[in-house]
């Protein structure tokens, strides 16, 4: 379980807003320009747990848009207000040692949406689904020999990919490798490149995104016969955080939900592919199923997520529960959340990276449930409860501190 | 441990809207004319736990007030909307029956706004504070004697008193019993009266209010040594509700919570009495201390409780949460809570008579910290996350199970 | 001008909430039983303005659906929350005389659902448009006969039909009536039916709803050819009632509006009409013109209306406006609208008959666009401020005094 | 009614955030960094009115602390997060040329919170009320001297005062020329001194803050006198301007508001003063009389202003608005505003410059009540309602350009 050398973070959508914040969010905090508010493996319960420092993580990945890096930066701090000018500034250098790390990437099987980002840039159509496999190994390669990384983990920030119809294929290893081996493109989407070809590299994959692609019966299995740890989906950062905080509350008080509504806007990338109603069906389906795992029954309920330029980055979001109390008698409650969707979900990312890393290094393999509390649809976890999934992280970390 | 017979339910300010919503639902149950939602003691979890039926249930009381009890009953259904005119209609007869059971009660240093509401009627300035107790005790004596009761338990719902200047009177109780023997009138008010005499008959004794003249440590005491169950103070019924839920959030994230500022209107009887400086400086203080609790520091608060005649039961909140995330970027939630005061607090009233009974079946006395997760502040108790509480309430069932 | 006799107020959906609260609300103001509240012919500006009384009208109706009008007066009352049972109770007697009055409707090409909710028993299928018309004709003048009424006032409370497709029948009268003639189903659905048979009649049509087959050019024709006032479209009550007063302040400061996002949640049978599709499609197109009108500009907008049975009558709404300030500052301002539907409406309707029995008695025809402020989509008026199209009113009013 | 040279602006509290913005929006314009969004003499209406250029305006001021200009750009912009640092950087050199034309101010009966700010720089204890006035005449003497300005125009954007009891001596201008010889404190505070010196120098003088000391009835009398043009006081900036937008439309469908409950929250150097009782009762005055001014009857309401520091200049209001429509029903609308106080207020003032010396370059004097939409209690006019203010301007313009 030794805890030296480099590890690398290899990005999926390195050019996004998320992956943007990751980057001068760890290069800030190697330079001592601010604090890790926002990480949990920061606080107190993680002291004496052997996780890899945060100055010790290199940063690369890929896009299928051809930007520029330090230009994405810049654009991110003008857009959001949330990340000041003068940091980008002092960043410089070191974003600028990034920015050859970050290659293009494949949109194989993205939907329209994300087609259109990529604007004919992105590998995905002329390669067999083997030769775009064999070419993202080769780029996690390059980067970890030139890098001299001990490990690499990837964490799939990319946009929502429309769902993926589950099959045969996406259940059974072997019917997975022939599908693959026959070129099967209703098979396979760039999610399930990359994770493929992360586990077959022996990288830990964190399924940051709804994307159904990434992380089915199969790939899984392809982790726990590689010996490598996974996780995901799709980071809870806004509204279903608040959702998985607040609806055990009705339960302690048996209080009937009668509806619960969600309105979400947002401005940014990850809010323009949501406009496409394939790609929003994915995020919905993650986000919809946290009520009745908690409550016990299905309330009304519903989710929009649309699309609102102006907000770039700052997602708000209105949610109205309308309940029956007492004497059947009719009440509600409202919130309101505003918040920068990038700024916080990357310290999610830098505790997804350090706490992956450290179940390889640990021997464990498959799927990391006691990551739930991060997901909005925690793979192999039916607990939805925040509080409990945070004291499975706890009873995680004092086992670890125990060994 | 048996559970048979009838056991009385005392409460102290029985003409407000609290006590007229509780006495209205019971009887409305045992007709089968309601279910009982918000009442915890009717989920699955106290499956075979030896709780005396609400069908079993009697009511009395007392309040300052001399209002006819229908006409109580029928101005709240007026007021808050949430009680159909019908339902009163249904119960008249039992309602009647409660009426006689209302006596009046004492405003002994509860300060001018509820010495206003008592329009002179009260007792507290023509008796010694001994004749006052001795009163009481007479008044839940002939109620348990008329009604056959196997045992009594009092609840004060009255408004909420100024707070009481602890001395050494309040800390120690052969020194409260000289302050009483000397008539030592800052020594004690109503709250203290009501709750001497209670435990002095044996009655477990629910402190439903802010107020601190009830269950100062001297007065635990004397629960602990009579072997009488106690607990409060300030049901947790709304804005205090939900921030005991949603604090526990900002922790699970690692965010810094800036300030919490909570706004809070209504419009019935409490808010009247909160209106005066003195009696709300008592509820402020209970509700002020949940957030430094829970999170391990103090952020900038404020907890306002404004009068607002037209609202009548319904509390409406808006409290407004500044936190800072990632990279120093600053962000909100909202939230707005409406919701009728009595409704919400009628069946944690039920609930509390049900489990002080219990506990006094059980031969435990004192403080009964299993309660937490109902009051505000909680006595004895420093936890105030509600899903820890919860499970404090849930370790205990388990273990009443197993005995 | 006279003003003598009474007059009869025919309602297309009698049986919804919109129809039963307008009728329950006329009688309960004939009875003395309540104020006049939200009706804006009681306000001192019309002293002196010779409208036929509240006590002067008398109700009828015609609806698809196949139910007891006092049942609906009861499920409304119960529903609602808004409307007390003792008011019912009390008009029982009043309301029973209203109910022989209200006859089967047609669901001629009103879609799937409001075809649903007419379970077979609308006629809409088996007539020709002709006699549809005749049968609506038939309808009003035995209401005007058995009443012994000076006038009838034709007020379409319908469900909203989907948009009809404009074509040239719609445009000239002439081809209208060569489509009526041939049974062009396309030509015409229900409240295209029932604005045909008001305008023969004589009798002021009033459209509430935003059913776009109601009033095109063609039947405006008709109307000032047989002298004849009528108006519409959509009865503007709640979220749009606020945008038109709240947008024009972003003018008087300057400011640009970037984004306006209204979220409206409802659960009566307006809103599961709503829900599908087609029929949404016509509410929105009235609700989305009316920023562009105000602001000059059209900013980034949404309307999206979704049911959620639990609201019943109350409708709410909420609306986040991102703007920009000096110096490009990006500020917000969101507002929460919560208001029963029909009792928003219903004093419109009570105005709205009024005042066109008031243009009948003026020998006034055609578009009526001094009551502009009524509407979502004021036909004939480019106005869409609410205080300028108050003063429209207040002119008008003016000029009827001066005469 | 020439228009040429340059006019100085002296801003009293020039350290301050909406100085501050002033001046470096205005400069920001000049050089063509920014549009002028936010100010209405920049709109249409105003094309052919003969107003000063932003260009040809010139910055100079006091305050009472002691501070550099250039830091107090820095901090604001670091502080708000709505001025980009950028813009500070490339007008380095404009806020320089404008920093040693800032000097101390007096903090004379200005009560405590404005002392403390002070520091004990400023002056107003060892000199008389007459050495006081005539040591700020020399100061704008100067500053028109040495920018060789055609004229001054001073606006008054200091803390909010205490409130200034009225005497004879503010009625009548004997009486307070009497009193000022007497040197009677009590007659005069910080912003009297303000007042009566620009009016003996011939400049318009604007009450942008609340502060009753400034334009009492001999006050503008004094300003009758001298043909100067004054106006205030309180500029409307965020709740009030909502307010003021809002209210008629409740009006305008004869609802009945209940309650208007506002709580606002604010964290800049006026929020910090305002959290002194006394100064913050001046400002609850203006804003208090809105509604009954335009309502026409007086609701039950409430006006809060919280100090919460973590929101600097960003200002949040929520109103919680309760009202009655048909049939008694109790309804509600709530609102947030989520503004930046300088940002709002800046162009505000940029208006009010040129506004006031065109009224004085056309020979006008004593009170200019067609700028009451500015102002949250527009001194000699009763008109609240914010679009009757706005037509008032439009109306004086149109009469401008008539001439």
């Amino acid at each position: 379980m030794r805890n030296e050398g480099k590890i690398g973070v290899w990005l999926i959508g390195a050019l996004g807003s998320i992956a943007t914040t990751v980057i001068i969010g760890a290069l800030a905090l190697r330079k001592g320009l601010t604090g890790p508010t926002g990480m949990l493996t920061e606080t107190p319960p993680f002291d004496g747990v052997s996780l890899t420092a945060v100055e010790n993580l290199e940063f690369g990945g890929c896009d299928v848009r051809r930007e520029d890096f330090i230009q994405a930066a810049w654009h991110l701090s003008r857009a959001t207000g949330a990340i000041a000018p003068q940091l980008i500034d002092s960043l410089q250098e070191e974003l600028s040692a990034v920015a050859p790390y970050i290659v293009m990437g494949t949109a194989c099987n993205c939907g329209e949406a994300i087609g259109q980002l990529a604007g004919g840039n992105a590998t995905g159509k002329e390669q067999s689904l083997r030769d775009e496999i064999a070419g993202a190994r080769a780029c996690i390669q390059r980067f970890k020999e030139e890098k001299e990384l001990r490990d690499v983990v990837v964490v799939n920030l990319a946009s929502t990919e429309p769902p993926l119809d589950l099959q045969e294929a996406h259940l059974d290893l072997s019917a997975l490798n022939v599908a693959l081996d026959r070129n099967d493109t209703a098979a396979a989407c760039a999610s399930t490149i990359y994770a493929y070809a992360a586990i077959e590299e022996g990288c830990p994959y964190i399924n940051f995104t709804p994307s159904t692609g990434a992380l089915f019966p199969a790939i899984v299995h392809l982790a726990e016969k590689n010996g490598v740890p996974v996780m995901g989906s799709d980071g809870k950062t806004g509204e279903t955080l608040v959702k998985s905080a607040l609806a055990p509350m009705f339960m302690c008080r048996n209080l009937d939900v009668l509806s619960w509504e969600g309105f979400n806007i947002l401005g940014n990338m990850d809010g323009s592919v949501l406009n496409h109603p394939k790609n929003c069906e994915s995020k919905i389906r993650t986000k919809d199923q946290v009520l009745a795992k908690i409550l016990g029954y299905t309330p009304h309920s519903r989710v929009r997520i649309d699309y609102v330029p102006s907000l770039d980055d700052q997602k708000t979001a209105w949610d109205f529960i309308h309940f029956r109390g007492f004497l059947g008698a009719k009440m509600s409650l409202q919130f309101i959340w505003q918040g920068f969707d990038s700024i916080l979900a990357a310290p999610l990312v830098l505790d997804l990276v350090r706490l992956a890393d450290l179940s390889k290094r640990r021997g464990e393999s498959g799927l990391m449930p006691h990551l739930a509390s991060y997901f909005k649809a925690p793979l192999g976890v039916s607990e939805h409860r925040l509080y409990e999934q945070y004291e499975m992280l706890m009873d995680y970390v004092r086992q670890v501190k125990n060994r």
